[in-house]
């Protein structure tokens, strides 16, 4: 597994809120803003800021209701090739002590990917995405692609 | 303020389990180790992972026991030139709505700092830091620098 971050996750229980700050607020590029579900913003090369609805990143995380209960929702995610990727990332990450918290499976938004905890309970995903597209300048090109 | 993210903080209760993990276990670069304090680790261009000690985290922010009573050891960071970059930006921030959390003001580590949170609670901090050097290849060179 490679030392690289392509999206920074911030779980947010007002998305509307958020958008308004850091896109309306601060000025920073949307590069895509599916109302009511997420907010991705360019953040460096390759590089997104993504604002997610926390009811849906712990849905997505197969713990409803975690953050109301106290856990943090943020997740810090790669972007990778291949599903063969993800698994291995996976299995890397549980061999230095990860507990994988969703096994490798193919995800709502149409990729492919898994989950796991650091030592200290901070969460990665590891994830293929068709719809991720990065240009020589470092622009992400991010589209929403076909769940299967 | 413009977008970006030079530091992603994750805030540890076992310094040498996570040094384990994501230095020993996955084998990410350390670009700086200061044994019982903080490691910093190569992500991307210009940007490092670094896990830092919450407690730690917690005297720097002004908010001792914060973890400890369930708040996220976790923030993202800018580094920015000068200290007028440092106001400007918290600045930017509160007009845009976050909370201002520790007005800018020297820094334990040397540099000049403040912290804000966003409407949701997440911590962003901009500082100023003088032992912060970025190679052509994107490679940061960082050194402690003598507090002031």
């Amino acid at each position: 597994m490679q030392p690289s971050v392509q999206l920074i996750t911030l779980g947010v229980s007002d998305l509307d809120e958020a958008r308004r700050f850091y896109v309306d607020g601060l000025g920073w590029p949307s590069v895509l803003d599916v109302p009511g579900e997420v907010v991705f913003i360019q953040l460096g090369p390759g590089q997104l800021l993504s604002l997610f609805s926390a009811a849906a990143m712990d849905a997505d995380l197969g713990r409803p209701g975690a953050t109301a209960a106290g856990f943090t929702p943020f997740t810090l995610a790669q972007v990778v090739a291949t599903e063969d990727d993800v698994r291995a990332a996976l299995d890397a990450a549980s061999a230095a002590g990860a507990t994988i918290v969703k096994p490798p499976q193919y995800a709502s938004f149409g990729g492919f990917h898994g989950y796991f905890a650091d030592p200290s309970g901070f969460l990665w995903e590891v994830a293929t995405n068709s719809g991720w597209h990065v240009a020589d300048d470092g622009t992400v090109d991010l589209r929403p692609i076909e769940p299967t």
